[in-house]
C-alpha cells in the first residue's frame, strides 16, 4: 500500500454488489481495499469467491465486526442486507469516519414510511438525518460535503434520472406516471434460490412485486422533491433472462404540446456537465448492452404527437450506475477526487 | 392421406410462422398439408429447414405460384410478407376456397389507414370488407362463417385480451392507456440480419419502434369497436433475449374505484368459455415461460389502490396464440372442428 | 380415467424429470396418472409446480410411502435420489407391480462396483439380478419382459448409442476411448444451490467431475458387455447454458482404415429398424437442438483420414432420450404398447 | 495525442476483433489509435458500431488504401479477412513499419500447406519468412525482435498453451492426442449470416467443421516444433450459446505414469513467469466466465489413473487471449513496453 492511500473497508463483500466494488476499486489509483467482511465467507480470500478478481489473492473475508474493523479503514462501503446496515451506519458516523451504504437504511429520510414499507423501525433517526440520498446529478454539492451516503437503489437511479428534467422544468403531468422497469438476473443478488435457478429464469420473462415494490418509496421521495409536491407513481419492475442491465420506459402525458427536439434539448441542458449521462440523440434507443459493467446511464427521450405523451426511456448497469459505480462516484466527490477515477473504462462488447 | 381430410396448403413456410404451422399441423387427426411454398428454398424438404419436423421429409417447397396450387388444397394458410398477401388472398377467395392470412394485409379494415401505416395502397377493397379478424374472445361466431380470417399480430393479441374486458365494462379511461410490451427474439422473423444475430442480442435488452410500431392502428381499430368510441394508445414494444414469447404490461386509470376481486371476476364471467384464456388468481404473474410451445394466453389483473390505477398482463408466445396457433384455432372454428383440436398439448418446462 | 387404462404412479414427481414424465403422460391415451409423490410439495398441485400442465390441476402431490400408494398403481416411475430407490424398487417388485426406477441404484449390475461409485451398499442383491438396464436399442427383448427396469443414465445413453455398432463390430480400439460430453443445465435437478443460479452459468463453460463422474461405471458395464471384454473410458462432462440436451463426441482409433461411407452404412444396418435413431446422413451434424423435447437420438459418424480416427456425435434430450422419454419407450415394450405411443410429436423450434 | 505515443492504425475495425483492439487500447497510456478502416462502414465513427467505445466518437472508418494510412502509423493492427492480409502485410513491411496480422495469411510456415488448407496462394513467401508466430509463452524472444507478427488463431492458442509443458517434457504419445474445442458465439465474427442469428443458436449446442477446421495445421506446425517430429491431431470444434470464451479439453495417453502434483509441477514451473497464464491448483476447473473480458488464459491439469490418460482443460476469451488481447500483448513485448500495460484489469463477474 503506497503512503497517503485512501483505506477502505467493504462490509459484505461476497456478493455481486461488493464483488463490483471490489472490481472497480482494483483499478483506482488513489485507494486501497484494507477490509472485506462476509459471514458466510469468513476466512476465505476475494479471489476464491471472484475468480476474476485475482489482485486480491491476498485479501481474505472477515466476519462483519464493525467495532473490530473500524481502525482498518478510513471509508466504510455497506453492501449488507436492509435492515442490517442501520447500526453499522450509525456506528461508524460517530466514530468520525465516513460511511457509503448501499442498503435502504438511509434512503428514506421519513422514518414512517421506512417502516411502513421495510417492516423494520428504524433506531437511529438522528443519524438518518445526516444521510445524503447520494445521486451526484441532483445532490452534488451535498454528497461533496456529506459523512453518510444513503447509496440510490438500482430502479430509483434509472427511473429518477429519466424523469428529472421533465418534472423540474413543468413538462408533465406528475398525476398519472407510469415506470415499467425490466431487470437482468444479478439485481436478485448471489444466492442460492430455486426461483433464480438457470432453468427457471432462462426463457421467461415476467413481471413481479406489482404495485407494492419497496423501491417505490424512494422513487416517489425524490420525485417529489423534484416537482415541490406530492408525487405518486406507478411502478412495475421485470425480470429478464440477462445477467446485467436495467431498461427503464417511462410514461407521462405533456401538460402542454411540446416539440420533440426542445425537450431533448431540456435534457442536455440539464446533464451537460454530467459525466455519466450519455443523452442519446433524436431516436436512438438505449440498450442494456451498450452500458454493461460502465457507469453510465443511457437516456432516450421520445414525444408520442398521437397522444400527446412523454416517452424516456434510461438504460443503466444495475450494479453499477444502479449500485457499485455509482456508490465509487459519490466516494470519488466525497473525496475531491476527480469524479470519473477508475469508473471511465469501456464496456465490453459483445 | 386418409380420404376425406382437409388439405392444407402453407404459402411462405420456411419462416418460424410457417414452420410452427407444419408442426402443429402434424399432430392435427383432420388435416393434411398437402403444399408449402418457399421462394427461397424452393426444392429443399421441410425437414431440411426444420430439423425437428422429420414427419415432413417428403414435402418439399415449391415456388409461390397461387394458381399452381390454388388445386392442390381446400383451405390456404399465408405466411407472406406485408404487402405480398393482398393478391393471393384476393385470388383464393374469388375461386371459392377459404384463407387465412397471417400477414397484416387483411387487418386494416379502413385502407386509408392501411396505407398510412404500411405505405401500400389496398388493391382489392371489396375482398377486404369480407374479411373477419380471428381473434375467437370477440369475433368467434363471424370466424365460424368467415371465408377470409386476418389472423392478429402478435403484439395486438396480447394487448386486445388484456384490454377487452375492462373496456366493454367501461372500467378504465381509454384517454390514456400505456401497452408496454416485451417480445422475445423469434419476433424479428428468420432471416439473415445482424441486428438479430447472436452476439448483439443476447445480453442485450432496448425499444424500438417507439411511437411507430405497424401494429398500432390494429390494436387501436379493435380497441376502438369494444369502446364505442375512438381509442389511442401509447404502444411500446420492446425486444429481449429469449426466444418465444411477448408480456404485455398494460396501464390505465380507472374511472372509479374497483376493488381486486371484483375486477377479476368480469374478466372471469368473460372468458368463462374461452379454452385458451388463463385468467391467474389474484397475485399470481404470467409468464411467457408458461406458455411457451402452447396456445395459451395468461392474463394477471392487479389494482394499484395509491394510484387507482388499472394493470394487466397478458403473456403469449408469440409464434403459438401470437400468430400460428391462433390461425389454427381459427381454422378449427372455420371448420367445425373442436376448436382445441392439436392445440391442447402442454409446453416444454423448462 | 377410463376403464382398462393402465394406472400410473410417479414416485418424486416435483423435478425436472418427473415434470417431464407427467408431460408426455399427459398425452398418451392408454395411461392414467394416479398418484404422484413430492416429501417437499405434498399438498401442492402438479400444476402449482409445473404452470405449463395445466391438465394436472386436480392431482396433488403427496408424501412418498410406498404401502400407501402401492394400491393405487399398476406400474410405478421412480424419480427419487440415488440410493432412496432401492428399498421402494424391492418392495413394488416384491409385491408383483412393475417398476422404472431412473434412479442409478439398479443400473449397476456389480454391487461392490455399485458401492465403490456411489458409497452406499446395496441391501437388495438378488432384486438387482432381476433389473433390466433399459436401453431398448440394446436390451429390447429383455424390456418387453421385465418387471424391473433400471432407466439409463443420461450420458450413458448418448454414449452408448454413438458407440454401440463400432464396438459390436470390432472397428475400433477399445484400449483408448474418449467420450466428451456436454450438457445443459437441467442435468443438474430442479434445486436451490448457488452453483446452478442464472448469473453463476450464463456465460459459463467448464468442465466437472473429470475422471470421477458417477456415469463411468455404467458406461465401462455396457461397452463391456457389446465388446465382451473388458472397456475403460476416459469420460469428461462439460455443463453449458442452456437447458436441455446433451452433445457428445466420442474418439476412438481405428483397427483399420475404414471409409465412412461402409462405417455409416454399418451404423444404419445397426438401427434401421430404431423408431429413436436418427442417423443423419453423412458430413450432417447433430445438434441438441433438434431433439429438444423429444425421444430422438440424433447420431453423426466421422472419419479423420489423417489420423485414421473414429469420431461419433450423438445428440439427446437428456430429460427425454436421456431421462423421462426413454422411462416411457421402456413402459411402452413391456406393456406392449406401441412403442412411440405419447413420443412422437415434433420438438420446438426455435 | 501527447507527443512521444505510439500511433496504431487499425486494418478492419468493424468487426468483433477490431472493436476489442480499439477497446483495449483506448485504456493503453502509450499509444493513440490514429487510423481505423472499414469498407462497409466508412464514414461512420466507431461510437457508431460500438455504443461502449464513447472516447473515439471522433474516430471515424476510411476505406483500406494502405497506401494511404501507411504514413498514419507506426504499427498497423491487420484484422482483415483471410487472403486479404498478404499484400498489405507485405507491403507495411517493405515501408519498414511493424505489422501485427491478426489473419491466418502469415501464419502457416509452409505456404504449400497454407494453399492445401486455405486455397490461395501465398504471394509473398520471402515476407512470410520474416514473421513471427505471435504466442508469447513460446516465442517471447523472437517476438521482441520481430517486425511481422503473425497473431495465432483462438482455438490454437488454448490448444498449444495446453499441451506445450506436457510435448515438450515427453510425458504424452503425440501419436493420439484428441483436442475438443468449446467457443462462444463471437468467434464466427460479427456479420449477417443466418445460422448465427439469435433463435437459431440459443439453445443449441454443435460441433462443426469436423476433421477440417483451418486451424488444424496452425496447432499441428506448433505441436510438431515443440516435439521436433511430426505431430498430428484430432480437432473438433464446437459452437456454444455464450459470447466470449474457448474451453478446450485435451486427451492424450501418457507415456509413462505420472502423478498428478509432478505434472502440475512441471507446468508450473514451465509457466512461472508468464503473465498471462492462470494454472489452477489440483481439482480446480477452468472456466471461460472467470477470462471473460480478460488476456489470461486458466489451465487445468488431470491425470485418470484408471486409464494413464493425461487430461488438460484451457479456457481463454477468444477475442483477448484469443485474438486481440493477445495482438496487444505482442505489441507490448515487441516495443518494450511492460507486457501487461492495458491488459491488466479484472474480467466482469457475473
Amino acid at each position: 500500500m503506497a503512503d497517503g492511500m485512501l483505506k477502505i473497508a467493504i462490509c459484505g463483500g461476497s456478493g455481486y454488489t461488493g464483488g463490483e466494488l471490489l472490481r472497480v476499486l482494483s483499478n483506482h489509483p488513489l485507494v486501497t481495499v484494507t477490509a472485506v467482511t462476509s459471514e458466510r465467507s469468513a476466512g476465505k480470500t476475494v479471489t476464491d469467491l471472484f475468480p476474476n478478481l485475482h489482485k486480491y489473492s491476498n485479501l481474505s473475508y472477515e466476519p462483519m465486526k464493525i467495532d473490530k474493523i473500524l481502525h482498518k479503514a478510513d471509508l466504510f462501503f455497506l453492501a449488507l442486507p436492509h435492515g442490517e446496515s442501520q447500526e453499522a451506519v450509525n456506528f461508524i458516523f460517530l466514530h468520525g469516519k465516513k460511511v457509503i451504504d448501499l442498503s435502504a437504511d438511509y434512503r428514506i429520510k421519513d422514518a414512517k414510511i421506512y417502516q411502513e414499507w421495510y417492516k423494520v423501525t428504524h433506531g437511529f433517526p438522528n443519524t438518518l438525518k445526516k444521510a445524503i440520498y447520494g445521486i451526484p446529478e441532483l445532490y452534488r454539492n451535498e454528497i461533496s460535503n456529506a459523512d453518510i451516503i444513503a447509496n440510490p437503489g438500482c430502479y430509483p437511479t434509472g427511473a429518477i434520472l429519466g424523469l428529472y428534467p421533465a418534472i423540474k422544468n413543468k413538462l408533465i403531468d406528475i398525476n398519472f406516471v407510469v415506470i415499467d422497469s425490466k431487470s437482468g438476473i444479478s439485481g436478485a443478488g448471489r444466492k442460492s434460490d430455486i426461483t433464480f435457478s438457470y432453468c427457471e429464469v432462462n426463457e421467461s420473462f415476467r413481471a413481479y412485486s406489482i404495485t407494492n415494490h419497496r423501491h417505490i418509496p424512494e422513487i416517489e421521495q425524490e420525485l417529489s422533491a423534484i416537482a415541490g409536491k406530492n408525487v405518486k407513481v406507478n411502478f412495475t419492475p421485470h425480470i429478464a433472462p440477462f445477467d446485467r442491465g436495467i431498461l427503464t420506459t417511462i410514461y407521462s402525458k405533456f401538460l402542454k404540446r411540446v416539440d420533440i427536439k426542445n425537450i431533448i434539448e431540456i435534457y442536455r441542458n440539464t446533464y451537460i456537465n454530467e459525466p455519466f449521462i450519455k443523452l442519446l440523440e433524436e431516436g436512438k434507443l438505449p440498450n442494456v448492452k451498450n452500458v454493461r459493467g460502465t457507469n453510465y446511464c443511457e437516456i432516450g427521450i421520445f414525444v408520442n404527437k398521437r397522444t400527446n405523451t412523454f416517452i424516456a426511456v434510461t438504460a443503466i448497469d444495475n450494479l453499477m450506475k444502479g449500485a457499485s459505480g455509482q456508490a465509487i462516484q459519490n466516494m470519488n466527490i466525497m473525496m475531491g477526487f476527480d469524479e470519473k477515477t477508475a469508473l471511465d473504462l469501456p464496456g465490453l462488447f459483445p
